[in-house]
Formats: C-alpha cells, structure tokens, sequence
C-alpha cells in the first residue's frame, strides 16, 4: 500500500514487542509461576511460534484458533499470528464443545492451538481440517508447545502487512441473538486502542499487570499489546483465585489489573483482603462497580477506574474520568458519579447516544438512548456478514445495543441493554439502578432484575438475589429496602432467592430470567 | 479518503483539544503571567481563530505565518490552523527581516499573525501580498489579535481533513545548503509523535509544562499538542531568564520542561538555584548534557532525559532509555552513557546508522556512519523542493547528515555532524549560510566557516577568511557586518584572516580547520 513512503510505516502492535526487545532486552517481559522471560527470550519464542507456523504450511490470511486460559502461550500467539499477517481467533475456553465447533467452522481456523486441559471440550469434534497443537503448559522440552518453538528458527521476522487496516483478530460475541459473530479488528485499530490504554490506565515502564482479565476477551482490552508496548510486566494465570490474587499482589509487587465488578466483589469479600501498602489500580468494566464495592475498595488502597466498550469496539472505548473535585464530593455521590461509562478514550471519536434516527438525544440525564459511535477503534465489522455488519453500521455509527442517557457534561451513563428497559405505567425505569441499590444490602451477593408482565402497569421489575454464604433475608425486607432508597414505581413487586444463571463468561443471562416470567406471552413488552 | 468508514477516522493533533475541551472543560489548559484559560476557553478561542480567518478569506492548503515568542496565540495557532486544514508556518523570532522575507516568499504565505515586539523585523517588508494580525499580547479587549477572535464566531469547527497524510504545518530548517527548506510535516505524524511524547517523557493529567523550548521549533517537539492531549498545562513564556523560571517551577508547580544544555546550565548556575521539592523532568536536545551538568542537576532533584531529533523529524525520534541498572554505575560512567542518543521512540521504527550505500554499519561502538531512519514521524517532503527530498529520501531512508556509532545494545552515539550545521545553544547554524553572507562584503575573497567549541553555548561559530589583495579588514568589522544580516546568534565569535588550506583540485578543506580548532577533544560535537 505505502511501503514505499520513507514517512509511513503501517501501525502495528507487532513493533511494540519489535521495540521493547531491543529497548529492554532484559527486562522481565513475562512471569508465570516459577517461569520467567525477559524481552530478548518474550521476542525469540514468538519468532519461533512465527517461523513454525510457516514450516507448518501457513499462508496470508490464515485463521489461527487458540483455546487456552491465560498462558505465556496465548500471549505470544497475540503477536507470532499478526507477524506473520495471520488472524488470531482466541476461543473462550468456557464454551461447551458445540460452540466451539462453530467457531472453528465460521472462522474457517487451520490451525488449532489448544491447552491441554481443555482438550475434552474438542475431543469429541471433527477436527480433520485442522492441524492442532498441544500445549501442556509445563514450559519444558516435552511440552509440545516448547517442541513446536524448539523446532522453528528464532531469526527476527520480516514485515509482511502492507495495509494496517488488514484485520489481526477475529473475537467471537457472546451472541444475544442467534450465533456468535467473529468481530475483525485491524492492525491499526489494536495499536491505537493499545496507545489509549497507556495513556487512560496509567501504564508506565514500572508497571506490573496481573492477568485476571481473560485474553481471549477483546485481546485483553488490548493490554496484550499495551504492557508490551511500554516494556512492562506480565504476570500470567490459569485462573483466578482470590486468595492466590491477594499473594500475587504483594509477591509481584502489581499495579495493575483488569477485570468485571463480580471479580474485584470476590477479591473485595476474600478472607486474605487487607489494606495495599501500594495502591492497585483495578479497571472495571462490564457493568457499573456498586457504591458498596467501590466503598470496599478504597479501604483497601484500590484505585477504582470505570470503563465501558464491546468487543466490537477493541474493549474499552470511554473512561469515567475523574475530575479532581469530585473527591471533594460526599461518598455516595462520588459513587453515582464512577458508576457513570464516562467519555471516549484519548484514541476514539465522541462516544454519542442517539435516538432511532442515529440523530443525538438532549444531553439532559435524562432522555434514554443507545450508545453510538465511530472511529478507529470500531471493529472492521463482522467476518463474512454483511448484512450484520451493515445493519450494525447504520448511519455511519456503531450501533452498541446499548441504552444511555447523556449527561450535560458530556459523560454517558447506561440504563440498560436495549431489550432489557422496563416501562411500567409510562415510567422507565433501569434494571440496573434497582440493582445497585439491592446490592447495597449487606446481606447480598449478587442480584439481576427483570421485568415481569402486569396486568395494571404493563410491566413490573423482579429481583433475582444471590445471598452471601450463611446469611438470609425475606422478600419484604428487600422491597422495604428498596422503598427507603428508591422511587417506589422502581421497587421490585417480587424477590426470588437462589443461584444466578450465567454465560461462560460469568455475566449474568439476565434473559432466562426474563424468559420465565414471559412463558406463555408473545412478546417480551406489555 | 476513507470518511465513509465507520471504523476510520483520520488522524490529526486537532482532536485533542477537542477531547480535552469536552473531559476536561473546567481544568486549567494555559497559564500565562496573570492569564488563565480553561480548557473550554482554550477551545473556543481556537475556533474563533479559525472561524476569523474563514472570514477573512481563508481557503483550503493555505500557508499561515506566525512570528511570536511562546505566547497563547502560537499555541492557538497550532489547533486552529491545522483545524482548518491550513498549513501553519513558525517563524524563528530571532531571524534577520531578509531571513523573515525568504520564509514568507518561499511559502507563500496568506497570512502573517506579528508579535508586536517583532514588528521591527517585517517593518521594512512588502506585505503586500498578505493579511496581517498584530498581537500586542495584552490578551485585553484593545490587543488586535483579541479584537480578532471576539469578531468571530465560537462555533464547533467541521472536521475537514479527509486524509491524515496532509500538511499541517511547515517548519524552516535553517539550511545546510544554500537558502532554508520548508519541512512539511502531517496530520498522522503529528498525532503520532505527540502520542510518543507522552509515553516517552512520561505526561500524565497532573502534568504542568513550562514553555522554555520555543513553539517554533519542530512545533516544539510536538509539546505544544502532547500536553493538550493528555489534559496538562501549558504554562507560556515570552523569554527565558533564569531566575524567572526559578520562580515560575515553584509558583506553577511545574513538572516538566524541554531545553537544550544551554539552557539547563543558566537554570544550574542561577543565583535562585537550589533543591527542588519535586523532581522536574528536563528533556534535553540539540546536544548532549555534559557530566558536570548531570552531577549539578541530580543535585537539585532535576530529572535527565536525552532526546535527539530533527525538524524532520518532528522533533525528538530518539530517547536514550535509562535501564535501572545503569543507576548502579560510578556517576561518570553514568554519564558517558547519559551522552548517547539511544533508541527509537516507541512510535518510531529502528534508528539506524548506515554506510554510504544505506546499509547498516556494526553495531560495535566504533564505526562511523550516518544516523538514518524512515516511518510515521519522518516528514512528508521538503516544501516544492522535489530534488531536495529525493536526495535527503534516498535508498527508502531519510539521511539525517549526522554522524554517529551504533553501539552493540542498538544505542546510537552522535559523533559529528556531516552537512556543516552548528548548534548553538539548542539553534541550528549553517556554516553555509554565514559563509555566503561574509562573502559579499567586497573586501573578502573567500571564507569558510566551522564550529569552536564553547563552555556555555556547546559550539560556535569561527570564520577563516581570506581577503582580496591589497584589501584590510578587522574582525570586529566583519562580526558587525555579519550582524546587519544575519540573526545575531548566527555570527561568527572569532575571525581569523590567512591563506584557507585546499586540497589538490582547490576545494577549501574545513575539516582541517576545523581539528585545529577542536584539538584535544574526543569528538566533533559539544
């Protein structure tokens, strides 16, 4: 495209790990357990993950699926399938077999890097059109994965993509509707996206970044390429257990981690919780941290940031930045401030909330909307789907699904997913601001609300509550709770008790409770 | 180019105030003497600018001149303009009305906005060609440049840049041969570099930047658009007097500032000098710190970093990154590696040293090649000189003309400079220039000019001059002469009158002067 422009180099996050191996040769790049890799050994083995994929038959534009939890091996995979113009298709590895499978087929994936612990999840499947490394995790010479890069020459690769708008990954939607979609994310879209963490998460040369995130969620919200890229250190993990985090925090002396509230609930409620001698900065996203949670934290020297995106916008895409006056709120206000998503990240356009006609709603608080927005960090669009990807695209925004109201300072705020909104008696009320207020309740653990059919008020709110472990509470006196805190048009009419019902990815599904409220109903609204 | 697509924005400088105008409209974006904008102020300032000069008759690719020390209004320049998708060109204030002429004759510039204290140096010339502003930079309702924005309208300004590769700004290198080149630098590269700005010298929100490097150099090193970015402050400053900026460190809280060594070594031996309360970032360029600079500025809890660059480079490309183990080092070693240029930015690809073929010599600390580089923040071209830029572009490099060893650990270490530039006290010097300016005094039969080393500027200026026969002529004649046509700090220190050495084809040989003058010393450069 422009290789021959002395003044254009196409935007890549592949150089970010180039430039630290040859800035920070022997820097710890990568911790796992007992392993360690500095820059110089981080850049060898994705060279050699390259270079064997090239004597395994790769050709441009190959499709390479991984299915692993947070391993030195999914990390290297971020960069060693750019390098070599390939698509990295991360699997999440709490899919059951028959997702998978449909993954594998609609990417089209060649190649099949797979944990050895998650091996029944395909063991079952047709995998002929695959070839499939193993991967034991152990780091030594017999683990297959070590043999495939002992196998492959280390030498340094050459550029090979001639447009940044060249896709890198391919990551698979929750899919609310029908199947999964393979979103595209291009070279230049994860450099830039990878720019912006830097610079909204505070990441610096110095900074330590535990791995409770996934990977295969959104590339890491980009931090794969964002630690590379500012010579930081990753500290890797199969799977997070609040009590090895807490260890981890102190022993690897963290700065930083990512994850959803439910998470940083865990940590916050773990026995091994105490006050950080060093603060931790902990990026939230997925829905709003609670006033409670967000009060547990700072006790705890954690430094809370909000953030807010899709896959389809690279992770994140607004922050609810801070503004130093706002410390000098009282506690609850600050805490219905940081529950707003905040604004668009240093690297993306206007984050906007628009009416049916894409056109911008009042910035008033109050006129609900769905959130919209364009720019380089938006998804190429969706692989081999045209039709989802124009639709999504309409009017030349981005189009989240999501429903907001817009503040006069310019911070969104989400009200609720599109299909989720209550109206009751004319009145709209968000299923999330009744269950931020339930979980202010010290008794509870978690909650969902949906709406319920009414016969007299066309729809009314119904909470769903997980209990902490050993306490009990009645259906009255949380609707008492709710009365003392909420407009009473916003109370739940009925509370159920139990376990929650959850994706592989851990969010809530909040619409099989739905589902069992509508049974026998032809549509969801009334 | 590409406005039809959802997922692409084109980049430009121009979105950070906008950003920042929307996050952080009540932060503090300017300070200047008794002045303060916020970041709202700062905004609507900038589309007044631009909104008057549509008004004024403004069309698409005009070049703009501005002539003014570090006040608001060139850092307003820097967003409207580009804002507008014209062409902004610095001018050097310290340029002789001749210099002044060629720059705006050379751009063709429409518009020329005047510092009222430089008035002096345009009295003489034919505007007749432009539309002028004065600026009386009382920032009240009678300065003319005030008068200006109030006429206009504070509208959002339309984005109207369709591809990112367009000039923004155009920066007059002082030039080597013959008369100076236009460096046309773009939008993408631009962003680019302030993006590398801040994660190279490390500006956070908190960040207070105080203006000692002029605005007109290299945009000043793309500073003027890193602190917009990131929400700091750009604390103004029409000159530099020591104890002033003594003052200002402690009054504004500043965090950072750029300079040459120069101008650190007046801050180090100010009679206000003493021990900061909080570290102050210097990042220095133009030449590298000396020992007894490093040793002086530790002392009073200033923070080094060395940076290199060109104007056609957007300022700084190359950092020297200080591992932490270098800090366990004798202070002298310390400093002999706080001497390098060190390494590529990280939005920049490898700096190189390369042979005259443009091949890279060994990385071994010894071999002498030309520093040499390509990627996003390499400028678009020289300015209607296409010869120029082929030559400068060639083999797929931009050949820096500076003479430099490639260390084993990829550092570069500047040695010499190949195209007879001096620099002096963080200005460019053409020997060239002062050679053509001696030579038509008619007394002189032939001159060449080279650097001397000096304590407080780094190097200056000597001309060796070979007079007509039966012609005489003092040194102090020939300095006066020189300052009635040349900005003063271009202008010999010392002349000395003789035969000049030549080789057998009769071509003056300066580097035999010039070893005489640097006797002693290790290298070429100071």
């Amino acid at each position: 495209m422009s290789s021959d422009k002395v003044y254009r180099s196409e935007l890549t996050p592949v150089d970010f790990l180039r430039r630290s191996a040859r800035v920070y040769p022997n820097k710890t790049a990568i911790v796992y357990g007992e392993r360690r890799y500095t820059y110089a050994q981080f850049s060898e083995r994705v060279c050699r993950l390259a270079s064997g994929l090239q004597n395994a038959g790769f050709t441009l534009g190959d499709r390479i699926a991984i299915l692993s939890p947070n391993t030195p091996a999914l990390l290297e995979a971020h960069f060693a399938i750019p390098a070599l113009g390939g698509i990295l298709v991360p699997v999440n590895i709490r899919l059951q077999p028959d997702e998978v499978a449909y993954i594998l087929a609609d990417s089209g994936a060649r190649f099949l890097f797979i944990d050895e612990a998650f091996y029944p999840q395909i063991a079952e499947l047709d995998l002929a059109q695959l070839q499939l490394i193993r991967i034991t995790d152990t780091g030594q010479a017999d683990d297959p994965y070590e043999q495939f890069l002992a196998a492959a020459s280390p030498d340094p690769l050459l550029r090979v993509i001639d447009d940044e708008e060249t896709p890198l990954s391919m990551n698979y939607t929750s899919g609310t509707t029908g199947q999964p979609k393979g979103v595209l994310c291009t070279h230049r879209g994860a450099y830039l996206n990878a720019m912006g963490q830097i610079v909204e998460i505070g990441l610096d040369r110095d900074s330590v970044f535990l791995w409770t995130l996934p990977m295969f969620h959104c590339n890491g919200w980009c931090c794969t390429w964002a630690i590379t890229a500012i010579g930081g250190t990753h500290v890797c993990l199969r799977s997070i257990e609040p009590d090895a985090v807490w260890a981890l925090l102190a022993d690897e002396r963290i700065t930083h981690y990512n994850c959803a509230p439910t998470i940083q609930i865990m940590m916050v409620n773990s026995a091994k919780a105490h006050a950080l001698d060093q603060p931790v900065t902990v990026s939230m996203g997925g829905s709003p941290p609670s006033p409670t949670l967000l009060a547990q934290m700072k006790k705890l020297n954690f430094q809370p940031i909000h953030l807010y995106g899709l896959t389809e916008t690279y992770g994140p895409i607004t922050i609810c930045t801070w503004p130093d006056e706002w410390n000098a709120l009282p506690a609850e206000e600050q805490a219905r401030l940081r529950a707003r998503q905040g604004q668009g990240y240093i690297t993306a356009e206007d984050v906007r909330v628009v009416d049916e006609n894409s056109h911008d709603v009042p910035r008033n608080g109050q006129t609900i909307g769905e959130v919209a927005m364009r720019g380089n960090t938006i998804m190429k669009g969706y692989y081999q789907q045209p039709e989802a990807t124009a639709q999504a695209f309409r009017d030349g925004l981005f189009h989240s699904g999501d429903l907001a109201v817009w503040h006069p300072d310019g911070y969104i705020e989400l009200r609720d997913r599109q299909k989720d909104i209550i109206i009751s008696g004319g009145e709209n009320i968000s299923t999330i601001e009744v269950e931020q207020t339930i979980v202010r309740h010290s008794a509870v653990l978690e909650c969902a609300v949906v709406s319920m059919p009414h016969e007299k008020w066309g729809e009314r709110p119904k909470a769903f509550i997980a209990l902490k472990e050993g306490q009990e509470l009645t259906e009255a006196e949380i609707i008492a709770f709710c009365r003392d805190r909420l407009a009473h048009f916003k109370c739940p009419d009925a509370v159920e008790f139990g376990e929650l019902p959850k994706t592989s990815t851990g969010k809530v599904q909040k619409f099989v409770l739905r589902e069992l409220e509508w049974a026998g109903h032809k549509q969801r609204i009334n």
